[in-house]
Formats: C-alpha cells, sequence, structure tokens
C-alpha cells in the first residue's frame, strides 16, 4: 500500500447518498414517475444545470440559495464562471428553456422535468443543499383550459398511489377563492391577507387573527369572515356551496368558486378524500392566480408539502413579451424518498439487477458458462457469469449475499443436463436455458 | 404584458441542451446503455453532484477543471461552502464511494453510474463544461479476475451496436506489454516513454522520436524498438506472438503478453476489427497499470475517444487502507451524442411520448374522452385527451404537429362506433377501446 495521507471519506450533509439497494428503490421510483408522466403525453426536458445569474435572479425572489460556480483556479480578474449559478428549482429553467425554444414547440407544451437541484442553504440547518425533484407542468399561449387544473393531481393521484408511500392527502383550493372573499368583505390588500392564512398551520388562528388586525389593519369582522372561509374543508363540490352559503359576494369570488367545482367535479372519481378542498390552503408565493395544490403525509402533516404548485399567468414575462400562462405541480421526491429510508419505511431493492449467476463449474468449462450466459441474456435475463473458477459453494454463497434470485449450473461434461436453483426455496431441478422462465 | 427588462435567453456556451425530439432520442440511448449494463450485472450508483475539494483534488492531477461553490449571499467569512466542488469524472466519486460503504458492499463490486460531471473550462474554448458519462466498473479487494478485463470491451461493443451510431473501434493495449517492452530494450524511465507515445497521433513518429531523444535521452536503437512497438496493431492473439517476434524480453513483458492474449481470445467471437490490439495506444494517465481501453470512430479518429479505460491497481489509496484494484470504462456519452446531433446523424425521436390522442367530439362527450383515454392507459398506451372542445380538424391538426401517431374518435352519440385514425396511412376505421393494437 502507498503511504500517502488518508482523506477520510464523509458523507456532505445535505447531499443525499444511497447504498446499491437503496438506489435500486429509487430508481424503481423514478422509472414509475417517468412512466406516469408519460401515460399523460407529457415530454421530457432537461437543462443545464446551471442558468446564467441574471435569469436565476430575474425574479428576485430567491437569491439568497442559490449556489454559484468558480473555476477552482480562476484568475481573479476572470469572472465570465461567477455568472453562472445552479438552478435552484425547476421554473425558472422552464421559464427559459420555453422563451428561448418559442419557435420549436407545439402548444400547448407539456413537459416533465426530473433533475436534481440545488439551494444553497447553511449546513447546519439540516436541509437538502441537493435534491431531486419530478415536475410536470403545461404552459400554452394566451390562456391554458381549466381542465388541466383537474388533470395534474390526477397524474400526481396515480403516480403517488403506485409507489406504496404512506397515506396522503392532495389539498387544493383557488386563489380567486380567496381573494374575491377578502375583496367582498372590503379588504383593500387580499395578498396581505393570503401571505397571513399562510401562516394558519404553524401559528393557529389567534396568531392569525393578530396579523390580520395589528398588521394588516382589519376589522374584527373581517378578521372573523378570514378565519370562517379558512376552516372550510371538502371533499367534493359542495364546499363551493358552503362558501358561498358565508355570504360574501364578489365577481372574482364567483368565478374562482366557479372553477373550485369544475375541478373538484372532475376529480369526483378518484377515492374519497384523496383530494380535498381546504380553504386554509393559500401558498404564500404571489406567482399563483388560481388553482393551487399542496399535498402532505395524513400521519405526518407537520413535516409539509411532498408536493406542490398551480396555476399562473405568466411564466416567462422576464424572458419573452408572449403571455405564457401555465399549470404546474412537482413532486419532492428526494424529500419524499429521504424522509421513508430514514424511518425504514421504504422496501429496499436488489443489491444488484442480476437475475441468473451462472456457475463456473471448472477453467476448462468458462466457455460452456459464458455461453449460458449470452443466451440466458438474448432471453432478457440480467446474468452474471461468476468471475473464476471456485468451489460451488462459494459461488452460491456470492449470489445470495448479493441477493440473486437464481444460480444457473451449465454441464459438468458434454452432453450433461443443465441445472438451476432457486435460492429462496433451495429447489434445484434440470432446466433449458432456451426455454426457463422463473 | 407586465413592463419588465426582458432578460435575452440564450445558450451558455459549453452546457449543451436539446429540443424535446432531440432528448427523446437522448433517453432512449440512456435506457439503453442503462439496460446493457444491467444486463450484465452492473448496479446502479449515484453520487453527489460535489466532493469535498480534499477529496477531489487528493490525486493532484486535475484541480484546474474543478468547479468549486459558494453561496451567493455568503458571509465572505464563513467558507463552509468553498469546501465544495462540482466532480469532475465519476471515478474520484467511486473510490470516495467505495471507501466509505466498504462494509456494505459486496465485492467483487460491480457498478454502473451515469451522471453529469462537470469541467471548469474556459468558454471560449468551445469544449463540454457540463457533460454526462456512463461508466462501469468492478472492483475487488487485492485482485481482479483478468475475465472482467475482456467482459468490459464486450459490453461496450454490445451496447454501442444498440445505438446505431456510425462504425468505431475500440482499441485495447496493456501497459505491462509497453513498459515491460521497454524496460527490455533498457530503457530506465518507461513511463517517460509511454507519455511521449501517446502523443504519436498528435505529433507522428518524428515527433516522438525528437521526444525519446532529446528528452528521454534513449539511443537511437531504443528509439527504432519503441517506433516499431507502436506500429503493431491486429484484431487477434497473433498480435502478441508479433510482438514476442522483435526479440524484445523481459517478465513483465511475458505477463503483460499473456494477459493481452487471452483478453484477445476470450473477444474472439466478436465481429472481426470490432476489437483491435493497437500498441500505440497508450492512454497517458499513470493510473493504469494493465489492460488500457480507448474507442474512436472509424471516419473520424481525429475526434478523439468516445470512451475510455483500463484496469487500475489503486482505486481508493487516498480514502481506504485496502488494496482495491479494479477495471473500468467510460462512455463520453455526451461527446458521441453532440457532435452526432450536430452533424445531422442522429434521428430525432417524437415530439412527446403520446401514442394516441382522444379527440373531443363536444363538450358534452368529454366525458366519454376521459373515460376512453382511461380505459388505452390501463392498456399501456400514452395517451392524450384533447384540451377542450374544437373543430375536430384543429384536433387532428394538433395530433400531426406533435407527431402523435394515433387520432382516436369516441362515439359522438351513445352507443355509436369508436374510431381511431392512423395519421402516418390517413386510414380511419372502428375499434374496440378493449382490444386495439396499435
Amino acid at each position: 500500500m502507498s503511504e500517502q495521507r488518508i482523506v477520510r471519506p464523509t458523507p456532505i450533509s445535505g447531499f443525499p447518498e444511497w447504498t446499491p439497494q437503496i438506489r435500486s428503490t429509487e430508481q424503481r421510483w423514478l422509472d414509475h414517475i417517468r412512466a406516469g408522466f408519460e401515460r399523460y403525453g407529457f415530454a421530457s426536458v432537461e437543462t443545464p444545470s446551471v442558468e446564467s445569474l441574471e435569469a436565476l435572479t430575474s425574479k428576485g425572489e430567491t437569491s439568497q440559495e442559490v449556489y454559484t460556480l468558480h473555476r477552482l483556479q480562476a484568475d481573479p480578474a476572470d469572472d465570465t464562471d461567477a455568472r453562472l449559478g445552479l438552478h435552484f428549482d425547476l421554473t425558472v429553467p422552464l421559464a427559459r428553456y420555453v422563451a428561448q425554444h418559442f419557435n420549436d414547440l407545439v402548444f400547448p407544451f407539456k413537459r416533465y422535468q426530473m433533475q436534481r437541484v440545488w439551494r444553497g442553504e447553511r449546513p447546519q440547518e439540516g436541509r437538502f443543499r441537493e435534491f431531486t425533484q419530478c415536475d410536470i407542468d403545461v404552459i400554452n399561449i394566451d390562456q391554458v383550459p381549466l381542465h388541466f387544473d383537474a388533470e395534474l393531481p390526477r397524474i400526481v393521484h396515480e403516480v403517488l398511489t403506485g409507489l406504496g408511500i404512506p397515506a396522503w392527502t392532495i389539498s387544493l383550493n383557488n386563489r380567486k377563492v380567496l381573494q374575491g372573499f377578502y375583496e367582498g368583505l372590503g379588504i383593500g390588500d387580499p395578498v396581505a391577507v393570503i401571505r397571513a392564512v399562510d401562516k394558519l398551520h404553524k401559528i393557529g388562528e389567534d396568531g392569525v387573527a393578530a396579523i390580520l388586525t395589528e398588521r394588516a389593519g382589519l376589522a374584527a369582522e373581517q378578521v372573523k369572515g378570514c378565519l370562517e372561509l379558512a376552516r372550510i374543508k371538502g371533499a367534493d363540490s359542495s364546499v363551493a356551496d358552503e362558501i358561498a352559503g358565508l355570504g360574501v359576494g364578489s365577481a372574482l369570488l364567483d368565478e374562482g368558486l366557479a372553477e373550485l367545482r369544475y375541478v373538484l367535479d372532475e376529480l369526483a372519481d378518484l377515492p374519497a378524500g384523496s383530494v380535498v378542498a381546504d380553504m386554509s390552503i393559500a401558498r404564500g408565493l404571489d406567482y399563483y392566480t388560481g388553482t393551487v395544490y399542496e399535498a402532505a403525509f395524513d400521519d405526518d402533516p407537520g413535516f409539509g408539502s411532498i408536493c406542490a404548485g398551480g396555476r399562473y399567468e405568466d411564466l416567462a414575462g422576464q424572458f419573452i413579451r408572449r403571455r405564457l400562462p401555465g399549470v404546474g405541480i412537482s413532486i419532492g421526491l428526494t424529500r419524499i424518498f429521504a424522509k421513508l429510508v430514514a424511518e425504514g419505511r421504504v422496501a429496499e431493492g436488489r443489491m444488484c439487477p442480476t437475475d441468473v449467476l451462472v456457475a463456473v463449474p471448472s477453467a476448462e468449462r468458462r466457455g460452456e458458462a459464458l455461453d449460458t450466459a449470452a443466451r440466458l441474456r438474448e432471453r432478457g435475463f440480467n446474468t452474471e457469469v461468476y468471475h473464476q473458477a471456485a468451489k460451488i459453494g462459494k459461488q452460491v454463497q456470492y449470489a445470495s449475499r448479493k441477493g440473486i434470485p437464481f444460480v444457473w449450473f451449465p454441464p459438468f461434461e458434454d452432453g450433461g443436463p443443465h441445472e438451476v436453483k432457486d435460492l429462496a426455496s433451495g429447489e434445484q431441478a434440470e432446466a433449458d436455458p432456451a426455454v426457463w422462465t422463473r
């Protein structure tokens, strides 16, 4: 061994990494999500990991969390690289992509994007600094049919169902309902109220009431109305009747209620309770203008949203002078996956994808083993040949340690039979590589 | 439209990005490569995009090309992030991974890794600063069977064949042959000769001879011998006899020739000329100790290697006091793909994955269209429902522009027939969503 200094290999906080068994499950999840998105006709897009800083900060909001790149040996006078930052979400890249490739795209443009994103969080906060998001968005010129507001939670419902994760609920709301209701109450700055109500789950009704009274200057009746609305929740479109029943009216509220009703009616065939209208879901971002989504685990609502999204009126105004509204939803893959891994609630996959290990009876008969493996591979089985001639017990042990389900024994002499051993049952039987199935 | 300032969306040099059609082909390639790796039992590993700078520079070689990360709003006194850099290959991460998870892995550890890597190249050089590599490596404790030296080019051959790219050749050599031969010639510093011979394709025989004479101080006979060896090339193990026939001898040379013969014999069943032993292939890196690989396009050898690798004795000595030799090969996916895209030699995929667009006959019959789509999805067809009620011609046009092959017409009235139109042939016929196949 060389006498070089040892650099202790340690995990970097906020950058998750998995063993092969866990990675295999993560890959199954990613394949499943991708297939779910494609089943509805969404096309894959990948963008570079970086955007120009100008693009990343063009909305001015999250500049604090951006990682910028610098060449280790850069001339300090040369700041070309300092103009690049890792993307912190997949929305800014989508906006830039749609603007840049505008003439090559067919609208409505339906894309999915499953990529890593980075946030320059301080390491001690224990938050992810690199994580994978799975986004779908529908972008159109001038207007996006409401149909998609219902389709997106349907897709997410289908996709999450297939992952076998603990029970969750998709909550939805409509910003027009909130804003229209507050306007109907005579409130001048509905956005301030939305921001306050967004804190409801953290600070409770008294906390929200205090903000509304003291900071937003609302009258007691107005505060009461806001809190009454926030308490309304329901799994079907009768929720819209309940809101209308509060006796507040405005044109925007009517528009919002009609949209909410439409979306809930479209989703009425989903299992009861999987999608719930919840007037306390506000989504803080100014960005959203209509339907908003937020999903959380039923047994751990405090964990926060596992997917989120909504409808926006202006995707890419900072990049192109076209009105490009859209509706999108993002699954926080790493957030969900890492939580369940930490809680031991993710079934580990196999350590390797091998279906069959072909044993090598002796050095002389390695050719036979290689031929057998080639035949099995042609038939779709992932197949390894044991890497050397060794005692059969050792070869079987290797398969067992790697979680390989079958060990194949080619003939020990010309004309002899092939045999295959099922390591789970221990059974061993003659088999023909041309027709064998597991 | 808002009057905000427009940030012109422009590509960032060195960071490739594709339209959905090209991305769809890239994804097909990635799926194909992954399936090829798994067919031989290699397990997926992904590592974070970053490593500690200490780890990245622990071999001291490529520090110039590393991108380090900085938080945009970081306190200058806080340099925690400056200790992180994006990985510039997948070998350092593999070494760190194997050392860190040593006790959780079963050896020989066979992993594949398909990830983006970053190089802090200056933008004007027109080189990739972000690209995807597809690596397979076999790592074992103390020794790696020679079997794998032959298996890796076989896998690469199989994988590249399936991509339908222009003709290429995998060249291989063995560092022991070179080093043993040079030792047999009485050369004291064989590594200096290897470095010079590695430049042969760039500077020609005269250039190499000049370096060997002037810088390495070789005698004329020694230079002649080195160049004679470098001219030897051949597709089968007779190449080893040819080298032996040059009359130079050393124990290391014999060992190298035996290995070379073994690997070529194991690959003898591949189509003639697909793998060629080439004594001018040296691979500059000190890292390699035995078999080395390099593949190039036959019609553009000057483009350089499209995949490369070899055998190394010490993967992770900087991280763990265990002898962990290995053999690996890396496919330069982005290098290959971007070249062929630029040359118009990559068949564009579809703009979206949709197999069937279900038309909406009228707003009233949207439910019928949604039901039909659900049935088709259940049967494995990627299916979109047209997003609103519109003239049928407009709906068909949308499918046509998006490259969707089939348009499905649900009954225009209860009990009416379903029909499906094949846009390629223009044929339209009655069909049953429960049994239809494309």
